[in-house]
């Protein structure tokens, strides 16, 4: 059982899918603090639109309902109108709740109007099933995903145990951008507003937008942060661990996302080292990892790292062919621009590996990434040929 | 047979490859006019550092050798001097040939020396094979292509002939950059350098620069016109008309690669219409073309049109979301940013058609961009996971 102070979960099918659970909610009855990132794509869903004017409005939350298998998006205003009668309705079921301090984020298939009668209908099931227990919630949230992925630490401040739990989704249209799929991170500690917006760009930064599946950043991506403020002030000198327990479960759940990537048979960690400026780095790391070549070789085992050089080489960046290495885990491939021979069985034997490890050294500067992504296998084509 | 005045063909099996034919020449005994543009990857092939030192040390070129199965990338200095040995043994069984005028171009597995003394071997049976027609060449150049692809015109000035023959391969690793795969527009008209150089840029960009098969602009990329001034020249008051036919056979060429795309299944023309500038209406048709979401759908015959949307909002532009309007062929899908309610049967029949088209209109300003590419298939993942 995964439980945080101050917060209460539910998940139920509300009939959005055809089986699955599909609608979700975190319940805080005495408010939480709170900090959102929504995804940069123009084309942002009716609930990212909705966070962003709450961000404006009010430093506390109490409930942020999310329903999967309908993304609310390309819905124009009856979206917003829909979020809204959603909300309304919720209210008739948890009448503590003001409406004005809660939410709806949805993630699923883009273009269709939600089933806003089915929604309502389910409204007084989602209520009573509320409960410490963060599962349901979990497993609700999930679209493609295979496993619900969540994080746990704990921090014992004088004592007083703070608590911090991350839940999230996300298989596929992973390629976030200030923000991840939906990804929650609650604590019962003291936390006000203002430190958690202050944190979350970094948070977001160091680990959701680390990852790429296929390089189309959704239109639904959001990052929560939410405090109860149940538990322990954290003191001045302990914050920097707290900060640091926050971005471990932000990581952890990134790479939950790439391992249960659409179709993954591998996990690739892959460095850009010693890049002439930070932009550089992360631009050739995701020009890397999107690359259908590259990522299609992996899922054949096959060490071609002529396509990693190839995709590294494709775009704008201060990158000198005569000075690059290419590093696979302990093997040297590449000195200097030019092949070094290897004993193919060697590297061949590497890449039944499902953890993989690149790191591409410009030798230019002193400006690194690491970030994380799956291969391409026919199952990703299948998944998303399938979807509808 | 695919003939033009004043050049000589071969391709033949030298055994860089297994069986099929991977050694190729186009010999023009008294010299051709040539222009080249190469492709911008950062890890350049030998062949195209060497065609761009030889842009700048001649205006006329007698023999451009061309072999598949070994790209000469990643080779470093080795990888120049290999071409220069062989061009010097080329003059051996060929002894019109001025060194100095010759090239050597290839495409296939990266980080491979080429197998010089087995090429040094074939020669004199290369040079043995030349005839006036095209065809073993076009075959021989092939690497992944199902198909040779060739394209054909021809112009009356004064009652001669001017014939045009454009020979090209690609069909993986294609998203060209001021340049395309292996491409060749041969003519008999007796153009000099310069035209031909003044033009060769305008023809990659209408063509060769708008298409993507996968993204990755390859490391051996090269567009290259010849003419062999055997036939007539081109009164200034029919320049224009000879420069649509160059544009029409490199059009032609770019739709084959895309027909022939990797593991192709559809074939997508996509627009970008009424976009702010140009560079927002191609950055936008990229990022749709290139997503694996997109091509995924487009492969499954979905009319997923969220996924293009999405893709299209992902990237920085002046792109504002409730503008938009999205065609699918006769289909107007999203009006203004919003679905548009349509019969799911008649847009699944659509999706039938091997031939989609998209249009994407910004309803912002006068850019347009054209281009095509394919969709993305289990074929394409079982082709370059196994490919090695």
């Amino acid at each position: 059982m995964i439980t945080v102070e101050g917060f209460e979960f539910a998940g139920i099918h509300a009939g959005i899918k055809q089986k699955k659970k599909d609608l979700a909610l975190i319940y805080a009855p005495e408010g939480a603090t709170f900090a959102a990132v929504t995804t940069t794509n123009k084309f942002g869903a009716a609930g990212v639109h909705y966070t962003q004017a709450l961000l404006k409005k009010t430093d506390t939350l109490q409930a942020v309902m999310v329903n999967s298998g309908n993304a609310n998006a390309l819905t124009g205003d009856k979206g917003i109108r829909d979020i809204s009668d959603l909300l309304t309705a919720l209210g008739k079921s948890l009448p503590q709740i003001n409406k004005d301090n809660s939410v709806l984020l949805s993630t699923g298939i883009i273009g269709k109007h939600l089933p806003v009668e089915i929604m309502t209908q389910a409204l007084p099931k989602l209520a009573h099933s509320l409960s410490p227990d963060a599962t349901p919630f979990a497993q609700a949230i999930m679209t493609t995903d295979l496993t619900i992925k969540t994080s746990v630490r704990t921090l014992d401040v004088d004592g007083r145990s703070v608590q911090l739990v991350g839940i999230c989704k996300g298989s596929g249209m992973i390629q976030p951008n200030m923000a991840t799929m939906h990804g929650f991170i609650l604590t019962n500690a003291d936390i006000p507003t203002s430190d958690l917006r202050s944190w979350i760009n970094d948070i977001a930064d160091s680990s959701f937008n680390r990852i790429t599946v296929d390089s189309d950043a959704s239109t639904n991506d959001t990052l929560m942060l939410l405090a109860s403020r149940k538990g322990p002030t954290i003191p001045t000198s302990r914050q920097a661990e707290f900060r640091t327990l926050m971005k471990e479960i932000a990581v952890d759940l990134a790479q939950q996302i790439i391992q249960d990537g659409e179709g993954c048979t591998k996990f690739v960690t892959f460095t850009v080292d010693h890049a002439d400026n930070d932009g550089d780095a992360r631009a050739i790391f995701f020009a890397v990892c999107n690359s259908p070549l590259v990522k299609t070789a992996w899922f054949g085992e096959n060490p071609n790292f002529g396509r990693i050089l190839c995709s590294a080489g494709k775009i704008e960046s201060s990158l000198v062919a005569e000075k690059v290495d290419l590093w696979m885990g302990p093997h040297l491939l590449v000195k200097q621009g030019a092949v070094v021979p290897m004993d193919k069985a060697i590297l061949d034997a590497y890449m039944k590996n499902r953890n993989l490890t690149f790191r591409l050294d410009l030798n230019q500067g002193t400006s690194h990434f690491t970030g994380w992504t799956t291969d391409l296998s026919y199952e990703y084509v299948k998944i998303n040929a399938e979807y509808n």
